[in-house]
């Protein structure tokens, strides 16, 4: 039998990844599409929005990366108790996507001046300013990011690190204890353990 | 009494608007904070990273208006029946937010030779691919943008469709017979018709 979940991205981990470490985490078999740059402007018409990642379930398909987590957060129990701690969890994956679009404009910018003045502010405000809330948040929530405890919110965050690692070209938590063991938690889960050792090779 | 919910924001609509779309939807009682420009920077600080809209409850405070839409949208029933309609009507919202996200790139941006290349884009590419699909799925959803009946999904985005028309500047849904359905459906909700009569003037 087919899995009952189906993702689709590029064979990178950035926006894919926190989706195959919630269905690693959950112990969910999934298939894990990986489009190769020949193949994508064959697929692009036939994908909601021409965008990647996708999750495809019971015949149906959705677009939005973090709409999928945060459905898989449901299915595998990384969510709040409530609603009002859902929000304070949302809200942190969202800051974490921000952070991610910051880094990517100074990245994807092609014009070489432009890119410069970007550098200058994402290396002497943004990262650090973000960095600082991010690992008080991570201390006063003993090593998590909400909640006091294990939620996509932290998935979320590992999962795209080296993404955004690579983009910065530098380890962007590296003097920030409390972000370290926000990965040492996630990174030591023995499901990610395990999907981390069989996933397929990739720069990033 | 103090009103349960305060959110403070900009005296404009933008993104504080579907907050206060769904608090008036929902006939909840709000403070409601407008910060001007000389008053935003001392106030800045003290906001978590830096940002408005922020949602006060409880002596709690949150950033991340998307978010922040998501909670009340449970707290007036404005969700999916189940996880998997709620990833479709949040993958939706996350799309919609996309499109602000293009459009204000367009609008903010202060180069004006990047500018007229990016308008270029906008114009001839992004808007007219991204409102084709949206049109589509209000057509099939009768008039609503997910689920086949009211959402928070349409609330954000008849909400934030002034700030967008303006930073566009152009009805951006006017060829668009059921986005504009979509937005008839929001606007005739008793709720919303109050509060657009109440609320102070802005430009958008």
């Amino acid at each position: 039998m087919a899995p009952a979940y189906k993702v689709t991205y590029f064979p990178i981990t950035a926006l894919g990844e926190p989706i195959r470490f919630l269905l690693s985490y959950g112990g969910f078999e999934f298939e894990d599409c990986r489009i190769g740059p020949e193949n994508w402007p064959q697929l692009k018409p036939s994908m909601p929005f021409g965008q990647l990642p996708t999750l495809e379930h019971n015949g149906k398909i959705v677009n939005q990366s973090i709409a999928i987590c945060k459905y898989l957060a449901k299915q595998v129990k990384l969510v709040g108790n409530d609603d009002w701690e859902d929000l304070e969890i949302d809200a942190i994956a969202l800051t974490i996507n921000d952070l991610r679009l910051s880094i990517g404009k100074y990245h994807y910018e092609s014009d070489e001046q432009v890119k410069e003045r970007i550098k200058g502010t994402l290396f002497s405000e943004t990262l650090p300013y973000y960095l600082e809330r991010l690992d008080k948040i991570a201390k006063d929530n003993n090593g998590y990011l909400a909640a006091g405890r294990l939620t996509w919110a932290d998935l979320y965050f590992i999962a795209l690190l080296d993404y955004m690692n690579q983009m910065a070209k530098t380890d962007i938590i590296v003097d920030h204890p409390n972000l370290l063991a926000v990965k040492n938690n996630v990174l030591s889960l023995p499901a990610i353990k395990t999907w981390i050792e069989k996933r397929p090779e990739s720069t990033y």
